[in-house]
């Protein structure tokens, strides 16, 4: 949480945090400004010292409702520090790094965060290395960096947030089943009254639509992929194919809060009309280690150990997996969870590779997210909630949908 | 233009592009994927030869849609290299990047680019530097890089898209003008028929709702900015305010081509019911300075010039302005235009500053936006049209909206 920012800092011998890039869709950023339209600057947050938001003359008010310390980027003179530089631009930003880090006395390790151009940023901290002294311009582990060890675990506020973005997506998933729901099949897949094909594409303009009328966001896209498509996890669908009856279709969906804000993350598979009985099966077995895994899940232990567990589950029903095939491209081949928050996939991580060491804390907000594919059988299944590691320990899912596999249609 | 990128290697001395990141919301790695959901990996280019995209197994029919050459980076076994790296994520990622640098025979100087976490990749590049000694990481100038230079000029199928999207933005302009229109005024501000009191919150989530019907994305925000906030250009305006009548609203809206792809953008200011006699003075001076500006544009200049010019128009009607007031937070504050396209903001430039020496080209689409800003007098005028620069030297707006400073509301 922010409130161990400091103790955090402290441990990693971090003297500053600088965070650079847009209040927006940078959530290094938005952790400390919340989301305002601060689209260019620079935290900076010094050990034990409030954080300061440095920002450009016309975001000046946009800036001001962080009620954040702020300073005005252009009290640098950038004018006269590019002339001074000579047209290097690069030069000159270092420059003004350096007159920021004087005039705040920031000496010591400075961790760098944000999202950017990652060529011009690896210019300016190689050119501000060379014209600083007193600063180490440091790059933590992203796994175990100072923010990434406050954002595992969520405050009050976070998970109200979080929540709420839940019903709104369990909204817009129950718009989906009726508006589906509504049409139908005519040669296998979906018309409406008129007789017109139902396409994926036109399913995904549905849902960005029932979004924005709910003040979320959907830059990540959405997954509504059926039957081979639905075998690969991250296939999204192809917009100009029709929706077919009798295909399961994962359909996973994470939109965030406008502006780049807190996620919220759900997948459910459906077959429109009916299942074929390898579906069924299938969406038996991973439905069962949803259970199993659930029950299971309790803080203290290492995370990878759930998806060990997961593994065992799944290959105990004889399908392969990440554990005992690496690499396999069928059967279970992802990890069980991952953290969710100002980012859709953060810390904790669950996969069981060289150096994850991540213990799963209450506070933590991950998804539960098992899930089967077989391409060349045109099928792939996945259910997943978001659920919140509560600090007492006990586990909530943070937004409730029916997990029922067949979809009727309107017959 | 993509045809020139080869020549501009050459000129600027570069063997390959590096493009890490997304190919969403990353303008440079979407230029050559186009819109698709793969969310992390490379685009590799080296000069004369067709571009690689490099994506994660989960991602792989993703990345097959794109026709371009596919290499799936499991290719490389991450876990091996993890281990080897003894759980060191940077040296095992910069362990990766030279193996496909020697399987790709990639010599010499390579030129990075992307959006991405900036100290994950400051620390990349730096580890990658150490360990390959046959590459020389290059950051090019962002404002003569070879694909800034490259991007500076459109094709045809680029500005079909960037005209698509301007049918897009000024249907939403006239649903929002409609929207508007259909309230009754009630102590000073807009009331539903219920007597409801419309908000710019609710006006911005209409727009968000036209947009996602339309297929387009608005992960910049839009700006619905009135009286005083509409006096500093980038305020966005307070989402729980009231829409007031009588006084300028400065309504500039940007949004995409859904995923990340090609941007509009366009201002209009509008006054509600009835427009004071200043706030129309005022807009009289913007709209004849935009007239003149318009009509002077042609390629083969100086953009500063321009710049120049908009500053001389609106200093000779009294209007302090960034060339004889550097710095001034009234007046004419910021560049009278920029280029769109895969960004909202790309070459060329028009700012007055030290090393600006872009030149308007044909195939070019800018914006072009005089604006005044009083604050203090509770006023902000700007507007703004995208306009191509065809291949034979004229000016066409991509799309057209009417101009009028009033905009009547229900009695």
């Amino acid at each position: 949480m922010k409130s161990d920012i400091d103790r955090f800092m402290q441990e990693s011998d971090i003297d500053a945090l600088l965070i650079v890039g847009s209040a927006r869709h940078n959530a290094a950023m938005t952790y400390f400004t919340g989301i305002v339209h601060v689209s260019d600057g620079y935290v900076l947050k010094k050990r034990n010292h409030e954080p300061i938001l440095f920002h450009f003359p016309m975001e000046r008010d946009e800036a001001a409702r962080t009620d954040m310390q702020i300073k005005n980027l252009e009290d640098y003179d950038s004018a006269k520090l590019l002339k001074k530089a000579e047209g290097n631009r690069v030069l000159a930003r270092a420059m003004r790094l350096k007159q920021i880090f004087d005039e705040f006395a920031v000496k010591g390790r400075v961790s760098i965060y944000g999202i950017g151009d990652v060529g011009a940023f690896y210019g300016l901290f190689q050119t501000t290395k060379d014209l600083i002294a007193e600063v180490e311009l440091v790059v933590e582990p992203r796994t175990s960096s100072v923010l990434s060890r406050a954002r595992i675990t969520k405050d009050e506020e976070e998970v109200a947030r979080i929540r709420k973005m839940g019903e709104v997506t369990t909204e817009v998933v129950a718009e989906t089943a009726q508006f589906l729901s509504s049409h139908k099949a005519k040669h296998g897949h979906l018309v409406n009254g008129d007789g017109d094909v139902l396409t994926i594409g036109e399913v995904k303009r549905q849902i960005n639509y029932w979004l924005a009328q709910r003040g979320a966001e959907n830059t990540e896209g959405t997954i509504f992929a059926i039957g081979a498509d639905a075998g690969v996890p991250h296939s999204t669908g192809v917009d100009d194919q029709p929706v077919e009856i009798g295909k399961p279709i994962v359909f996973d969906i994470f939109p965030s809060e406008d502006g780049g804000g807190y996620f919220f993350d759900l997948t459910r598979t459906w077959c429109l009309a009916y299942a074929p009985d390898h579906v069924s099966q299938i969406y038996q077995d991973v439905f069962d280690v949803y259970q199993k895994v659930y029950a299971a899940l309790e803080p203290g232990k290492l995370c990878t150990d759930f998806q060990k567990l997961t593994c065992e589950l799944f290959e105990a029903r004889n399908h392969p997996t990440v554990l005992n095939t690496p690499g396999t491209e069928i059967g279970y081949v992802h990890s069980i969870a991952h953290g969710l928050g100002l980012d859709i996939h953060e810390a904790p991580r669950f996969r069981q590779e060289e150096g994850n060491e991540d213990i799963l804390q209450p506070g933590s907000v991950i998804t539960v997210e098992p899930g089967l594919y077989y391409p060349e059988q045109g099928l792939g299944v996945r259910i997943e909630n978001t659920v919140w590691v509560r600090p007492d320990g006990k586990l909530e899912t943070l937004a409730n949908y029916a997990m029922d596999l067949i979809l009727p249609i309107k017959s």
